[in-house]
């Protein structure tokens, strides 16, 4: 295995197996990945849970491998949950050895292997369902999204056990699309119509080192998008009709090579897997013209097409960008892995260009809009991830049907929790970067990492109790260094906050892009201490936003809170929120939760009365009142009700 | 011709050729009908109009009656278009004789005529498309709906014109009905899966007093909705399969009998049609069970399930009703011929059971709900009525797809258009009601009319600038008579208004049931003088209504108010109203729309700036500005653009 903290391009990220995450939030959460969703989706992989939606991915596997008869069932996609499972379960079991998760995971990858062609062509939709057509659908057929998830899997299995199996099984695939693929002549001037073997393949090369892996992830990137379409002829030749206007190119990230694109539009995750691959080919090849283009997508998203949860792609059909400040707080579709997406393009930005409005978008979609995408027991799972939710309602109209009020137990088209489970296993690798000059801290994540410097290793202890807590402890534990440390200021709280060096405050802070800087020849013992402002704060959206006018939504940290019946009762609308009151903060710990945070608002809520009449010229009664708070990752696990995100304010 | 006034049950209604509208609010809209919208229509049902959608309604009728050959094109309902046109044309002629449109409604008839069968069936689709296939799918059939408006369309020609030719068609097509449903043995008991035949029926018995249509007209109304469904038998015969859940048994208002229901389920104009019926029922028979069921369903609409605009069917999927206080602005349906579904039924409502909240109703949908759905020049139509639109979200979003921003020319599925049609041009029946002890003055409409009483014949003439003045004047222009006189005040006046008889001032109002009742021995030049609070007004919702929450509606006298782009530039919601200062009105005479009224209301407006972040905790900064409304009926006659009724409000 190389070192990892090899730079590449302009920063150098760890990966998850440099982290250690011993205690505190993201060890409780990434417990429960390994010892409840892990196992629970090994069973849903295997149909062997009563009342969920059926996957049939590991039969669909098996079918391919002989070994099974059979028809395939599912997506042609189902192949990439298994790949996400065995990405979790590898990340897993670099935290938490387990034997019998490992023979798990070894017979999922020798499945595959038997799986394999000759040729090392996999996917078992193909080769079960439609032998012969390899390559003839790229625009619907998910082969090389399929593949992507396969490849990362291989990267992860190889890094978390040094295992080469899975690799080079996923090494022989590579060299079946490079065989077809390409600019050259008899190649396939192709591409995914689901981008994700882009950045598998970036992954890829940091492994290898070669450069026919670089070559193809950024020959996918370049081709796409070129008119005309690669897709119109590949439709004409199917004799497929007309797009649905919802499903045209742009859908596929198809309508403009990225580098003319400057808005975000078509399918949300389409969109995040594609940028993120990008970044990482300007990481790169320091492509200044394709970062340009990443940093007006970074605006469209961010300023204008992003839930204050870091929930993407408002619209429900076709899963896709709306236009500028269309984000409906009761028909967001959100989806739960378009924000792990946010989280992944965010982390490759930052390691482009160190700024802190990736990390702190990082942090909004992490701590909000994935984190919401499971229950707290790890066993539940939603898809889509609204701002505002009535049960009857969401229940009753059909232009909310893809509204959940509860967590439902898998899906038939299941990619979201496993992709919630590979991100939380891997939440170690979203925390630091480096480079010759500089150690970053993006995130507050109790834990223990190394750094490979010119003097030795340097250790660094992270403790914190973040995000319930803003304080954060930064600790040489061993060795001696002398660059520049970097501790991202979130832009909560970067006009108060309070830092320390071995004690003493640090009076005349220097901020750089939105990271404090302190440069020192680093050794044992030193201990820089932050502390956050974790002031309850009301956040205004811009007023183009209408479905937040005259409303206000309620940060404190990293979190952004929500009000529920549970707690409030019904009607959540009759609320009005005091502005001008201090609201209060307490730790708590909620059943069936655990811990949480309740922050209490002062408010008014409107007196109802006998009244019936509908509408009416009397002014409303109003009474004071409390209206209690919580994180909005924590809504829905108890019964089920209202909720709530943008509040009436007084 | 027999006796109009005649009472049949409680109260009686006066046919719109009693009350002739010579100027006025009212009769400029009736020119408009007669002279632009009649006109057109005729085209439109001729596909005449380029660029419209295609109506093929005339040429199906020649097709059935061997005129011409082809294929039958259109909805199976294509029929009700022409009928609604010849009833609409009826009444243009009453008011506006013209030698050239009475021809066009000879050849019509004479041509439904031609297509009638020798045993009085009529619908050119089964009889072009579906031949031996009659009364087979009464659930989608349409036929018995068809007939209805037919029925209609033939009892407007009869009393305009004195002509019983159409009549007589449609007589034979009743005995071609009355021969196939019923109670009877061998007949069959089911009936439509869109009630309108049995209010028809009910007008043409006032016409007849033919005990057999009265007893037919009872007959739909008492089989429907009992169990085991006729529906489900004949899917089951039809090999249909399973119905998606919008359009389940209550979408056809078959879930139930009538008396059994009590909250207003299904596609609301279905539903509004079979309530009318079932109001015309009790007004026949006295049926106190099922004025019960019609009460709990007047509240259950009114109080829980309308628009402030009168609109109704608050999903566009399914156009049907939502449940309780579901009634989101931008995604209305509120479909035109709902609301007036809502006029006909609070109509019959008020002859039953004179009570001003009927009446008060029907003022609200007819004012907004229905004149919203036609263009100022008569040429342009609203099917779907929303309370809030932007362009550019409506043409995106799929699910706002329904919701149009201006004005379309015909639709394919052509209800609406001739709907408001018929209704502009007969409204004179709409004004005043009679029994044995009083005169009713529902609504305030110039005109004159006549009422036959014991010592002849009372005329009583009306003027007024209503709706965009409060001042109304009645005077007995001949004859006497010593029935009570009963004015209704609107609800919106109820504590405020002014009234004289014969110059002197009315200082202890008698209200009963919402009337100001006059009682006196009327003689010719009796004045009674009534000034309504025409005050602007801010309307507050129930707070159960989540979309109003923080928000006011604009009403003045019957109108409703809404904010256009036009008037007041973009993003309508950056708008908050101060409630604390008082409006200016003023008349206005504006470009494509003629006589308006102009609300100024103090407001403040969210200030832009340049900083780009979509969420932040800085309080917005406001400034102080106007916001001018206009009357929402009048809404989209200039520039395609931003509208809202619920203003934010400080």
């Amino acid at each position: 295995m190389d070192d990892k903290s090899r730079t590449m391009g302009r920063a150098s990220e760890l990966n998850f197996i440099n982290v250690f995450t011993a205690s505190g939030f993201w060890a409780e959460r990434q417990a429960l990945v390994s010892e409840a969703v892990i196992p629970y989706q090994w069973k849903a992989l295997n149909d062997e849970i009563p009342g969920a939606e059926p996957s049939h991915a590991i039969e669909n596997l098996r079918i391919a491998a002989g070994i099974s008869s059979g028809e395939f069932h599912g997506f042609k996609f189902q192949d990439s949950d298994v790949a996400k499972w065995i990405e979790a379960a590898s990340y897993s079991l670099s935290i938490h050895p387990d034997p019998d998760l490992s023979r798990l995971v070894e017979g999922a990858i020798e499945l595959i292997g038997q799986a394999q062609e000759p040729d090392g062509y996999i996917q078992s939709y193909y080769q079960v369902a439609a032998p012969g057509k390899r390559w003839s659908d790229l625009e619907w057929g998910h082969e090389l999204y399929c593949g992507g998830h396969l490849i990362e899997a291989a990267v992860a299995h190889h890094l978390a056990t040094g295992s080469r199996k899975f690799l080079d099984i996923m090494l022989r695939y590579v060299d079946c699309v490079d065989a077809a693929f390409g600019p050259e002549e008899g190649k396939r001037r192709g591409y995914d119509g689901h981008p994700e073997i882009e950045l598998a393949l970036f992954r890829l090369y940091r492994i290898t080192h070669d450069e026919r892996h670089l070559r193809l992830a950024e020959y996918f990137i370049d081709e796409r998008g070129h008119s005309p379409s690669y897709f119109d002829a590949e439709r004409e030749k199917l004799g497929a009709g007309a797009r649905d206007r919802h499903f045209e190119l742009d859908y596929f990230q198809a309508h403009l090579p990225l580098r003319d694109q400057h808005t975000a539009e078509g399918h949300a995750v389409r969109a995040m897997y594609l940028y993120s691959a990008a970044a990482d080919y300007c990481r790169e090849e320091g492509d200044v013209g394709l970062l340009g283009a990443l940093k007006d997508l970074w605006d469209s998203v961010v300023e204008k097409r992003m839930y204050v949860t870091g929930g993407i792609g408002s619209q429900a059909y076709a899963e896709r960008f709306s236009i500028d400040y269309d984000l409906p707080p009761d028909r967001a579709y959100a989806e739960t892995c378009a924000s792990i997406g946010l989280v992944l393009w965010a982390w490759r930005m930052l390691l482009v260009d160190p700024d802190s409005r990736y990390a702190d978008v990082l942090e909004r979609a992490l701590y909000n809009g994935v984190l919401a995408g499971m229950s707290a027991d790890g066993t539940r799972f939603f898809y889509v991830n609204p701002l505002e939710a009535r049960p009857e309602v969401a229940k009753f109209r059909r232009d909310q049907e893809h509204v959940k009020t509860r967590r439902v137990e898998w899906f038939g088209c299941a990619c979201c929790p496993p992709n919630i489970a590979r991100l939380v296993a891997s939440i170690g690798g979203y925390v630091y970067s480096s480079d010759a000059a500089s150690i970053w801290v993006h995130n507050y994540i109790v834990g223990e990492v190394a750094f490979a410097g010119e003097n030795g290793c340097l250790r660094i202890s992270q403790s914190t109790e973040y995000p319930w807590e803003g304080r954060v402890l930064l600790k040489i534990e061993s060795g001696a260094d002398n660059r520049a440390l970097r501790l991202r200021i979130p832009e909560w709280s970067a006009s108060s906050f309070f830092a320390s060096l071995n004690g003493t405050a640090v009076l005349s802070p220097r901020i750089e892009r939105g990271y404090l800087v302190f440069e020192r020849d680093w050794k044992t013992g030193d201990r820089v201490e932050l502390e956050l402002d974790m002031s309850v704060r009301f956040l205004y959206a811009r007023p183009e936003l209408a479905d937040a006018a005259g409303r206000v939504a309620v940060q404190r940290g990293p979190l952004i809170f929500c009000a529920e019946e549970a707690d409030n009762g019904k009607n959540l609308s009759s609320y009005a929120v005091d502005l001008a009151q201090s609201p209060t903060v307490c730790r708590v710990k909620l059943p069936t939760i655990g811990d949480s945070l309740r922050v209490e608002l002062a408010a008014q809520r409107v007196l109802g009365d006998n009244d019936r009449r509908l509408y009416r010229s009397d002014k409303p009664r109003y009474e004071d009142c409390r209206l209690s708070l919580l994180p909005y990752f924590q809504w829905a696990n108890r019964s089920e009700g209202e909720m709530r995100v943008w509040l009436n304010a007084l």
